[in-house]
């Protein structure tokens, strides 16, 4: 069922409630892949009903991003989400999640701000106010569908960090899961900017798992000082290849270290073709 | 019911939704007085099950504000919350609402935070962060109680109008209802921060509702414009007054206006023997 207004998800809900069905929550962007179906059946398998929202959230976009030319495949979305089974597809307007009319600023609208610890590194030191939007989005999401358990990529792995801290400073009364990265056979991490990538540089981006991957190695092998494990990265590096930032850090709280232990994350983003890609991988799976 | 802990509260409402009762919160920092008993009353009224919060709440005071000396009297407002039938008294710690051992601060928790076009203006120009503080933690309270109603005071007119506006942006599923200024006799707002005043202090105090009525009344009359309605306020002010704002804005977007209508509320901050308080009247009751 696609539902565009806040109102009739809300109805929906409510009846479900009452007849004492749990809800999980898949927010995205739309533009779906093999990614997205992951959390929506690992929803499917812990929810009774699954809602699916697909919403290109403009105040997560910086002024020269990529908002306007994002992928927005609505219709192959929805079929996919009938596909496999999801109740409700949420698909509003901005105006409906921000109001007719209003600027998109913190001048007019409130604002959910995550803690600036979290927010000034990785991406959020080029993306500025990315992750306020995001919070805001994803705390509207679950004001309006109220579920027990929302589903996350472990793709956007500083999004999901930030995700679940604010789910803890504020009581929300949500489980937030994590799921793993899907990845192309060779390697490559799905993501819905991929599609703007040449066959050559989906060639070219397979760099970066490769160099998750070799440092993830050398660590098993024993090596665990920082600085020896992020050097081993440059001769992967080509001209091909715009490096943003390769950090390794604690994959709960963010903070740097200067040994890599088994509660470490190797994050990675890097412009291929001019499209700013992201993947990451934690040293010790649990 | 006297309740510490954030999972006990959690539990009890749990309890009481599966029975299908309702809930009110009423959001106080205690000190409790006949203007909080208006609002557990109307909570009382309108909801099968009403909870009190009692949180004198660090991250809404100001560095050099009265966080420490504010009056707290939990056995006193226990008792009387009895009496009114009050199911829960909710009084967590600091380290309770925040995590032991936080620095409270934007670095390390995630805040929720209204507009500046609401905050940059009355009581937020000098109290800066204070609505920050304000938004977060009713959000916490909020995300912990998951009332159906929640119930706050004309006193505080912007956090009021802040807090609606934080309800609409972020779609909280709470409906805020809000309960009318009670008075003593001698027309003084009450005020946990009226036990500060000394017996000629009230009595200066009284300027406060004087100078509002008064710009009620002139505009009763017929005198619609702000700067002439302003101007009736300084014949009541002494050497004993120390006013802080005067302002005559629209009462739902706390817009500037020129000419006063039936949307107007006036508002006015001043100290007396060095104790901050405030008031308000709307030209039009409705």
């Amino acid at each position: 069922m696609l539902l565009n207004k806040i109102e009739e998800v809300r109805e929906q809900i409510k009846t479900w409630r009452k007849e004492g069905f749990t809800t999980g929550l898949v927010p995205t962007m739309g533009a779906l892949h093999a990614g997205h179906l992951s959390l929506i059946k690992r929803a499917k398998q812990e929810c009774d009903k699954v809602v699916v929202s697909v919403f290109v959230n403009p105040i997560q976009f910086g002024p020269s991003e990529d908002f306007d030319k994002y992928p927005r495949t609505l219709e192959a979305d929805t079929k996919l989400c009938e596909q496999e089974g999801v109740d409700i597809v949420f698909a509003p307007t901005p105006a409906e999640m921000y109001g007719e009319g209003n600027r998109l600023t913190n001048d007019t609208l409130t604002y959910v701000c995550p803690p600036f610890f979290y927010v000034n590194k990785l991406c959020g030191k080029t993306r500025i106010g990315h992750f306020d939007g995001v919070c805001t989005v994803v705390n509207k999401l679950f004001n309006i569908v109220q579920p027990d358990k929302a589903f996350f990529g472990q793709k956007d792995a500083q999004q999901a960090v930030i995700i679940r801290k604010m789910v803890k400073d504020l009581n929300i009364p949500v489980e937030v899961i994590q799921c793993p990265i899907i990845r192309e056979e060779s390697g490559l991490a799905l993501s819905s900017r991929n599609k703007y990538l040449s066959e050559e540089g989906k060639k070219d981006a397979l760099v970066l798992s490769r160099i998750l991957n070799n440092i993830k190695n050398c660590y098993k092998k024993g090596i665990t000082d920082v600085s020896a494990l992020k050097e081993t990265a440059y001769p992967f590096l080509t001209e091909k290849h715009d490096l943003e930032y390769l950090e390794i850090l604690d994959r709960e709280t963010l903070e740097e270290k200067e040994k890599a232990d088994n509660n470490t994350i190797v994050l990675i983003a890097c412009r291929v073709e001019n499209v700013r890609l992201i993947d990451n991988v934690y040293l010790e799976d649990k």
